[in-house]
């Protein structure tokens, strides 16, 4: 059964690498995950019953959700699906208690797309193999079609044995992972409060030769996204330069300053302006700025000092010029520890697995994900989490026109996850 | 007759009013220029002949200038006419040789447009009286749509009087003086080598009742325009900050460093950054920034000078970041100075106007006009060289999507003219 | 008379030279010309009678005032003498009452020499003459010497004729006039109060042949003087850095950002840090920087502008780095205007007067003055004021080591102010 | 013998501690030292035999060592060897040949203090038991009168032993390590071309119980330390502010921008500007301006990027303004790396030795220490070397005016060099 599970997570993956859908307006990939999950035992949930509104971050502009809710209905998703959406209410959670003692099992899969063009190049396998994006302006330039499906697989793995498997699982499809928008919101409704063992993880990462797994991450950074628009006064530059009160320059100042936050004593840190964009006329004086800005830290209290002096930045920088700055937070991950149980359980679990070459104690993400949320939330009620990592060699790096993924890794990571949840059976041990 | 030239040129003004083109993309307007013109005994010079292509500065993109063509010849403009226009070539030189001995004289209209959504509130006269722009991008916010029609009337009245008047008529309908950047360009053409007397003006400014006229206007500022590239190297902001090369950081040092250029002793200078944009992914840094920037000065040589400190400011911000920067000119005027004898020309001339109720010896333009190419040259070649302001109570400021004019400074206008080239007629003093 | 007076003060000059005090400290000076007085039958007020002790400004350090007293005594100033002016309270004010109906006629000279080392090579006159000063750290190198002088002349000539003159005459000798300090001090202890006329100069400042006269002066520029002082928290630079709050950081960026403040539509302003210090170790981030700033305005408006964007660029460099600051008021001076009824004053009085060979109306100052607390108060309170210019060419500039006058000025002087003194007599006119 | 040892090291230590002199001016202290060496075995060398005059970094001012040449004077130094130190030649190099073969063992000991006013308040030991510093503005406030004693101590141990030690030893007296500006000059001249094991270490650092010992230390940073002068044109701030090429603009500008050089993936990275000063007068424009600056690196590499990065920027801030800038270098020291060896060397040294109560394998030294040039010149010659710690309870930080050492750090510290040269010894292992 294992080979044909990780067949379907390849073949599933291609059909989900065609219709990539950014955060939050992932219409059609949530319609498609839920008809896939229908015909098993799981108790499905979407829409409001998954996450709370207001914790989400980074919504995309309505305009942006309404054109995206046209779009998956002229894909064929119900009209009356897509209203439960409605608001970008997007992804799944899928539960199936088997009503025996044992443990609670939640595993954890991202399923949005990027805003990035693919590539049409040939050499490029989606596009090579007819399954390039359907979509002109986004890409799974990430590899979460393959989580897609790879959470997939184990639900038709679970559902297969829900007779013989023990305890309670959940299965979370997330919406908006890119920008770390979507996974305090379904912490806050509660889907993760009581978990004995929580698993997620990423395919790619790490460029090394697929087949293997590190049964832990490391270096999965604290980061805080967030857009800062300045306002001040327009006035002409040329007969009365003293009547303006110039958002371009609180914006240049607060960048400059910005750059130069104090390296801190306990570790790395790192801040960005990545875009800045201000004024109208040459011959008027700027009364609009707006950035975009990112801090990172090695632990989320460093990534706290570095958010806390840029907060105290932007307005001194707005003061200096007499104007108003205003932050809004798109997105943001905790910095998170695996725990290092995770080690021995994974390489026992995985000893006789044949897909398994290696199984490292750990790797490093060195990047954000607010899978972090879910962890932290997990590991202060008492349970075990940990975010795997299925290395594959990679033609382009992730977030790349020609990001692709050895479909390898997808086959390896639907093994590990069966063989961990037998693993963690307590009849079984 | 002067009553019929003065209702010929508000009618013909409300006509151009509504179909406004921006600097160097007035092909329609050029055409209906030339259709009025083309019935009195004008030689008409039109494309390449009139302008020196090289010396055209801002020059929009190629993909702005067909769609004008395409919209010029939907309008039904001529293909082959719309042709002789092509590259943005447009206005028109209009030449009467009386063959009499007597002075050159030159009159310059400009004629372009402005980028402004005109308004669509009632209120607005253009709007209420159903000659709003029929162009969505566009609009006539500056008044040139008079400057146009009062020229087309001093045209009628030379070749009306052709027979009485003696020397030489030079009419200039010079394309985008918006940004400054078509009057050089004719210059350099020689249109106003061997010209005795240069008239050039400007409805509104001053915000008095109309029926008045100002013999000279002060205060025409120098100015440079230029938009400023910087070219870095991104790189990904958390995992290798110390690869990138910022080009914001570049552009945002420069930007505050500009606006800290020492006044000067000798008068006035101004510079504006009016627009900044640089940078992509929030978090990537940042390989691009363009601004837009204009300096001015009371004289050319101070404008020269908050030139020359920008270009090396540019220069050492580029040089901060190790990074490429490219300065590329988008318009300039020169600062100049009417001769004071037309103080006592205008006077005299309409001592006897009944449409002018006061002649002001000056008021003040307080703005850049590339008129000053053609007024310098004139006056190095021995010339006279006056720049008239006609004002007009107005109900919002020029550039205003809700700009209009009060019509009777079109009427006072083309009374003027006509008084001023009477007068200078050497057998009637 | 007049010829010896002239003398008088071209010899009393030469002394005053030789024993410059700087501001407050003028023991010495005050003593001198006490001495010189208090044979005529001036009543004359020293120490707190003359001054308003909390509205000085800019005073030395204690250490100073001290080191000066010990100077003044080792000179043979009177210990009880010198204890009156304790505290820097240093100048003279001398009135004479004459008992008869006529207009209260005000003089006032600075008395204050400059914290400059006068230059000892050939060719500088005071050197080669041997009335260099003898003071290792101080020199006259403004002409306040030549003014004390005129003034003590001016009091001679009003004692030598108390019998015929009307009225009531002040004469004011006024400290600390560099940096705009001790005339504020003076104007609200009441001494000009009610004023007719009142009368100040300064001889040089334009470089012309000495024996003219300016009736009035214009660019009486306003000025606001002040130190300001950030305070931080030093931290070891390489141990810590988070742990700092950097006033250098602070310090500079106020610097960069003062110098953008935009230029204003009314008129020229100016702004200029002289002087900036902080820090301590090259690796300790630096507690405490201190700057020296002075603001500029062709109006007192325009000064007043650029000292409040001052004042909120610096509270927010300091709110940039989360450190204190502190401003320190050291001076001020307004703008101000002589009243054009001088003009003809000056003109009529020096009719006859053979030493000056051309009265001007006026001439620039193009600097600042404190004398224009003075002259607004007698303004305000229906009184005309003028600040005269008696040029000389100058073989180096005010405030220049080799800084001479000449002393034909001072003789010019000396007959302009008896001139017009008796000019003001209404039994005269 | 090893308790007289360690009772003469504290003892010698608190006289040593009553004559600090900094870095280049440790005239008085080479001589003391020279005497306690000079009944010894040991040849000795000083003045330009030890170091190469032009290798040495940061020499105080002529006018500061011969100030310093006059206290050893009146101290009752010898004038003739005081002339042998002339120009800052300090510091004595001790070497015995024991004449058997054996290994070359260097052992190095820094000898300077700070210019860092002693605390005279109760409670500070080396005041209440009177051996406070008698320099008025100097202070042994980091322990090197420690490391001179504990130096000592070494070689009374050595030479009591010379008849039964191999090899040859080579003990250096080091001046100037504060500032990081002797060690290399000694390298230059060759004393530790050919050291087979080479040691020194530091007392305090970490506030540990003293009696204890690290084997190694980490975290030896590389530093580059430099001033930097910015030489600019003074002009009058307000008469013609354009005339100026402003010194503490440049400065300003390029603090800030070395503060925003940005974080190295590599790792952790430093840089301060700890002082800034320039300008004169309120109202001139700046016509200099110095500041001392400090890069740092976890290793060479790093500081090596920070110390280029820094040199573009303070070029490109010169160019800004259209000035000099020019880069002296004061100090350096290179990132180094302990040879673990040297763990099991000192561990099984120490095992009987009674004064050590732990032995760790490496403490953190997070600075940086010039004796980097000597141990990475004997690693590249293949002989091991090491830099251990003695910790010790701290009243207050190194470079604190409170500074103390427990002084059972040192006799710790005796012992233990003892007992690895006695373990060094090839007839013994």
């Amino acid at each position: 059964m294992l080979q044909e599970l990780q067949q379907f997570a390849v073949d599933t993956r291609r059909k989900f690498h065609t219709v990539p859908e950014a955060g939050f307006t992932e219409f059609i990939t949530t319609f498609e995950i839920y008809q896939l999950l229908q015909n098993l035992s799981f108790h499905l949930y979407i829409g409001k019953e998954i996450m709370d509104s207001d914790e989400r971050m980074g919504l995309p502009k309505p305009e942006e959700i309404e054109a995206s809710k046209e779009r998956a209905l002229a894909y064929g998703v119900p009209e009356a699906f897509v209203e439960k959406l409605d608001g970008g209410h997007t992804g799944v959670v899928a539960v199936l208690d088997t009503g025996r003692k044992g443990p609670h099992i939640a595993l954890r899969y991202d399923i949005d797309g990027l805003p990035i063009i693919e590539s049409d190049e040939e050499g490029h396998a989606p596009f090579d193999e007819g399954f390039r994006s359907k979509h002109s302006q986004e890409m799974h330039a990430c590899g979460h079609d393959g989580h897609i499906s790879i959470g997939l697989a184990a639900a038709k793995y679970i559902d297969a044995n829900k007779e013989k498997l023990t305890g309670k699982f959940t299965i979370i499809f997330q919406p908006a992972e890119e920008g770390l928008r979507g996974a305090n919101s379904i912490v806050q409704k509660g889907w993760v409060d009581k978990v004995d063992y929580f698993m997620s993880g990423h395919i790619g990462i790490n460029a090394l030769q697929a087949g293997s797994v590190a049964a832990t991450a490391n270096q999965i950074l604290a980061s805080t996204k967030f857009d800062v628009t300045f306002k001040g006064k327009s006035a002409h530059a040329g007969v009365e330069p003293n009547e303006g009160k110039n958002a371009l320059n609180a914006a240049a100042t607060a960048l400059l300053q910005l750059n130069a936050i104090p390296r801190h004593r306990d570790g790395a840190t790192r801040i960005n302006v990545g875009h800045l964009s201000g004024g109208s006329g040459r011959n008027v004086i700027a009364d609009e700025a707006v950035m975009l800005v990112g801090t990172r830290g090695e632990t989320t209290e460093l990534n706290q000092y570095m958010y806390q002096e840029a907060e105290r930045i932007i307005q001194a920088s707005a003061a200096m010029y007499d104007i108003e700055s205003n932050i809004s937070f798109m997105g943001q991950g905790l910095g998170t520890v695996c725990d290092a149980a995770w080690i021995d359980i994974v390489k026992e679990a995985c000893q006789n697995n044949s897909d398994v070459k290696e199984v490292y104690d750990v790797l490093p993400l060195k990047a954000s994900e607010d899978v972090s949320y879910m962890m932290d939330h997990v590991q202060k009620n008492g349970g075990l989490a940990t975010y795997m990592i299925f290395p594959s060699l990679l033609p382009a790096g992730h977030h790349h026109p020609q990001f692709d993924i050895d479909e390898e890794a997808i086959r390896t990571a639907v093994s590990v996850y069966i063989d961990v949840i037998h693993y963690l059976q307590p009849t079984i041990n």
